[in-house]
């Protein structure tokens, strides 16, 4: 097995490059970090190209691992890492390909920008049975490493792409799928929507809410009563709330 | 008005060390930062000591603030706060007091630790229309920074208090109000529980759930279902999508 010890190596810069979005959109790669997520990739079958271990720590025994294994130092894995106190192991992984036929249910996401709440929503939408999440502009990059840690592997578990979301809202509505926008006004209580299993819910920014160009495009759009003196809700907590309620188990 | 310049002086001292809960637990005192944060402080007619404005940054009109103001300049600001972009204002505060007779319906909260899931949580249970926040053991503190910008404000609507979970749990029992627990194993579907205007619900640390001794004591255990492949929700989202489905609106 290869071995690399200096932070300075030419392979450890080509790795943090991958920190970087810029470097993803080059190289088409990302970077994976700790256990759950590495092992979550090699389950289900994610397009690994390499992984990275720690010289003090061991692969997982039942690990089908096809690809090669780089042992590295400490400090290497310090310097390509995202964390305070990386778990001593990391991956590298080609851009995911994304299938998105006969997709039923989808979550669409407008401009949001924190990683946690991104990569939150992916993990909710993968919960909740949701066939697709469909990012539109102004959103974090999907591949950035807090929203891949974020998501907690469901990444792997369904397609997350960059979209136009004018041109998806009104492709959904063509084959008969409700589009719900969130919006506080012009809306209706959201518990008035009866549960399917076919729609594509819209969120939005943090503090802007959906653009006002999508949410008149929407089939309807829906709110969430507020019952106490918060001004709203954390866009993930009203997606979570949302899709449960949306969704009928098929 | 007073005016300090620099970051060594001793009044900017006091204020960093409001950043560490040592700093915040000697002094009965935490700090507020930004404007929205700041504003529901005053609205909320919480308990301020002191306003920092940086110099170059006007107090919003009509505020209607009765306690001293500190103008400082972008150093000082910088070195009292928590974010890497100051907003120019932030404010010294006491600790909240808390009033829990007549308390219906609450959110306990066994060792989160994440700040941002814990403020958030406290945000979701305001807008939930709960009315308190028990923190047990192992819970991040209410007044670290993070936890307190997470909540956007809701810490001075409602209170959030640290208390042992155990005697809060048979406290609610003895007043024929039900504890929900939300565990994996030996729970029902939430959604087999009606709505009421009386419930506790407990939640529990990201990685390992409600202690199990806890969650023995519970009237009923409940799960949400996952449909796809994640291996579970985020806790506050989790919270946000129980708290909306056991509320009822009174």
């Amino acid at each position: 097995m290869k071995r690399i010890e200096s932070p300075k190596n030419a392979r450890v810069k080509q790795w943090k490059k991958l920190l970087t979005k810029k470097g993803r959109d080059e190289t088409g790669l990302f970077l994976l970090e700790g256990f759950h997520l590495v092992e979550e990739a090699v389950k289900s079958n994610a397009p690994l190209v390499e992984l990275m271990v720690d010289e003090r720590t061991a692969i997982p025994p039942g690990w089908d691992v096809s690809v090669p294994v780089v042992i590295v130092t400490e400090a290497v894995m310090k310097a390509i890492s995202s964390t305070e106190t990386p778990q001593g192991i990391a991956a590298v992984c080609r851009k995911l390909p994304a299938e998105l036929e006969g997709v039923k249910t989808a979550l669409l996401i407008d401009a949001v920008q924190d990683p946690g709440n991104l990569g939150t929503m992916i993990r909710t939408a993968d919960a909740a049975g949701i066939d697709a999440v469909i990012l539109g502009e102004g959103c974090a990059d999907v591949y950035n490493p807090k929203v891949v840690r974020a998501t907690q592997g469901s990444l792997f578990h369904l397609p997350v792409v960059k979209g136009d979301l004018v041109q998806w809202i009104a492709r959904f509505k063509e084959q008969g799928i409700p589009v719900y926008g969130t919006a506080l006004e012009n809306a209706v209580d959201y518990r008035t929507v009866p549960p399917s299993s076919s729609f594509a819910l819209l969120v939005g920014n943090e503090g802007s809410g959906v653009r006002p160009d999508l949410l008149r495009l929407t089939t309807e759009n829906v709110y969430i009563p507020i019952y106490g003196q918060a001004e709203s809700l954390n866009v993930a907590v009203a997606a979570g709330i949302l899709l449960y309620s949306l969704q009928a188990v098929r």
